[in-house]
């Protein structure tokens, strides 16, 4: 250990054991697109190397196969349907019913209330000014952009420009994916051990409109219209998440620089399933699926003070509601008792739970158990045995009468503790068979 | 080269300068499975071998997405739709109009007329008894079965017992696969230098029903309904996969047992892209799907006498109807003049051309044309750049208006060279979206 890291080491060595946090998300990287999860591009050298530092889990799921309430189940540590916002596949418009309210608790709330600094970079999507925002529910600083997508130049987003310094709009230059890696850095160089930090770095990468850095002509080609459907590649695609990874490599590498490599929880995953050039394979399914594609997402955690085991997998069953207990448990902080947690501490006792989805597009409903899984799309419905099948291909539906009863008993009984879908609930879709070359198989 | 080889080798030297031809066809087999075309799993080792012994086509194409209209076209040289049996995707009934006619000439009928001994071993799957054979199309001797899928151990088919030598029925015992196997090993070390010959290996392997050599209890199960959706999984299907590039591997073995290695034109493909459990990435689409990876496959070829540069790959577009062509200019045998032929030789000049498909399934149509790609599904239409975007995610059709309408109207030109389609043209899915879980992406 070089001197000056030593002193940086000591000067973050934690008293008081409350770990920093830096929580990673990607926007629509599907589960195999990183070389440690199968992808067959080298596109993650950073987090591969994570991953062989820490924890890979191979059961993680989003809440949700769309962004926002995938993100409002991460901030809360609940389902997303106890929130109205969270209903909206995703929040697409501004407007007071759609939000993460500021009086909830949230994962940012609780740990700055508990003395911790804490810091958005990146993608929010949870509700707009003047009734919703970072600095509301629990972030002391914010940068980034307020809605699901901005381009990656021009920083517009599907309403207008959308940077932000906190409630300022600001404008930048720069390929966004490296605004955001320059802010979280500074973020973590200028931490110091009196004070634990939760860095929440959302990339919006590798999300549309399908920009490289290499990108800017393309970017003035599509302009307004984000969700573009005559451009992209697989190799943007592949680019845009290298790049990304080389972010969070600049990012870690600060973490060394402060000494605070050891008594920080780094955790990377995604939002929800991969979008159209991701590669899922053997899963199937994509963003808006309840298949295993849609939700079931990376989660790489790093945490050596802990003693996690390096280089190892976790088949645990996970969610994405589980970071907020976990979290708040690493830093031995109690959630609000009037907003009880879903989630659970995902370092704690193992424990047998099922898991469940609801989605308003398509009338889907899911429900994990064990190996099982239920599944109910557009009506028709499937019992999967997923350690034979994770590709959900074997309806085991008449086979296995009784684990099909039992789990569709449960989903709906699970459906009917929760608040019941609004009718107004909206689904954005980007594309539809009429507009995407569509397979049969 | 040890002493038998070598007098096997002399047995076998070929003074007329005629090769001998090793026509390997799976079913339903997907474009990037093998590990030699960028599959994740090891389950082709034979197979990997062969391709860095020969070349590797990566713009290879099956005529249709579907079995007996793609074999229509290898068997004659010809689009398919030129034979109304060709029409049907697939052949699912007995009848006197759905078949090849006897009296069409072959890629089998052409070489036997030219002194070759042929044999089909495997599938048929181009018309019913008493109207339609391989014996009545130019094979001398055929051991497999007729009609689209057999069960591997029981040997029924869609609709009765299914397992033939020549034109009798006959009962066997054993995994289908390891039965093709043995009978292509047995025929080729029958053969002697005085012929030439053709072999036709057609194996069912990886098509439905879903089973490895162990999955004998699995048959019993599955009873006759072979086109089962509460089966399988990505493990059965590479397995299924590997047996059959074991029984290739035996093969190979055989050509050099008796000498032939350098003299034998080996070609290896598929009728038609992947069906269900089947990697097709980055390739869009499946078995019944005009998008890339329901009709590109894999072309591994080797002939050594011909000087073919080992492992190498060759990027010209090339489908399966060239087949004939090139085996018969390969033989310096001449087609029929009464049935030109619409393939070309493969080992001739590099020429120009467009390549078209046109399906009942969904009125889908396509043209290839250099590195664009013309596709209309469902009355959907889409122009894609391979060479950029080879998943055909990005629809070009409003930026490249002019190479769109130019493909466009080439389709509508060669298709009206065409025989129209019949009016009772039939289409057999094996799932819809109620039995089957879809992706929205």
């Amino acid at each position: 250990m070089a001197n000056e890291e030593k002193r940086n080491h000591q000067r973050h060595g934690n008293p008081s054991n409350r770990p920093n946090f830096v929580f990673i998300l990607a926007d629509d990287l599907g589960y195999a697109d990183l070389h440690c999860y199968g992808g067959r591009a080298p596109c993650s050298p950073n987090l591969d190397k994570l991953a062989s530092q820490g924890l890979r889990f191979t059961n993680g799921y989003a809440n949700s196969s769309v962004c926002s309430p995938s993100r409002m189940a991460i901030a809360t540590g609940r389902y997303q349907h106890r929130i109205r916002g969270g209903f909206d596949e995703p929040i697409a418009s501004a407007s007071p019913a759609l939000g993460l309210p500021p009086e909830h608790p949230t994962m940012a709330s609780l740990l700055r209330d508990a003395g911790y600094a804490t810091a958005l970079v990146g993608k929010w999507h949870l509700g707009s000014l003047p009734w919703y925002g970072p600095l509301k529910s629990g972030y002391q600083e914010f940068f980034g952009h307020r809605t699901g997508a901005v381009d990656f130049f021009s920083h517009q987003g599907l309403h207008g420009h959308d940077l932000w310094e906190g409630d300022q709009e600001v404008v930048k230059e720069g390929y966004l994916t490296d605004l955001l890696t320059d802010r979280a850095v500074e973020f973590v160089r200028r931490q110091s051990a009196k004070q634990p930090f939760l860095l929440s770095l959302h990339y919006n990468a590798p999300h549309w409109p399908w920009e490289t850095r290499e990108d800017r002509e393309e970017s003035k080609r599509i302009g307004r219209r984000l969700a573009h459907l005559d451009g992209g590649s697989v190799r943007t695609y592949l680019e845009m998440i290298r790049l990304m990874d080389e972010g969070i490599g600049r990012v870690l590498a600060a973490l060394d620089e402060i000494g605070a490599r050891d008594d920080t929880l780094v955790v990377f995953t995604s939002d929800n399933g991969g979008e159209r050039f991701s590669d899922g394979y053997p899963l199937m399914g994509k963003k808006m699926d309840l298949l295993e594609g849609g939700i079931r997402v990376p989660y790489i955690v790093r945490w050596p003070a802990k003693g996690l085991p390096a280089g190892t997998t976790d088949d645990r069953l996970a969610i994405g509601m589980d970071w907020t207990p976990t979290f708040l448990a690493a830093a031995g902080v109690s959630p609000h008792p009037a907003y009880p947690l879903d989630g659970i501490d995902l370092f704690g006792e193992r424990v047998e739970r099922n898991l469940y989805w609801r989605m308003v597009h398509r009338n889907q409903k899911a429900v994990r158990s064990g190996v099982w899984k239920y599944l109910s799309i557009d009506g028709a419905e499937f019992l999967f045995d997923l350690s034979r099948d994770e590709r959900e291909r074997a309806n085991l539906r008449y086979r296995e009468p009784e684990k099909f009863e039992e789990l569709r008993r449960a989903y709906f009984e699970w459906d009917a503790s929760m608040p019941p879908r609004p009718e107004d609930a909206a689904v954005a879709l980007e594309y539809t068979p009429a507009t995407m070359a569509r397979s049969d198989g």
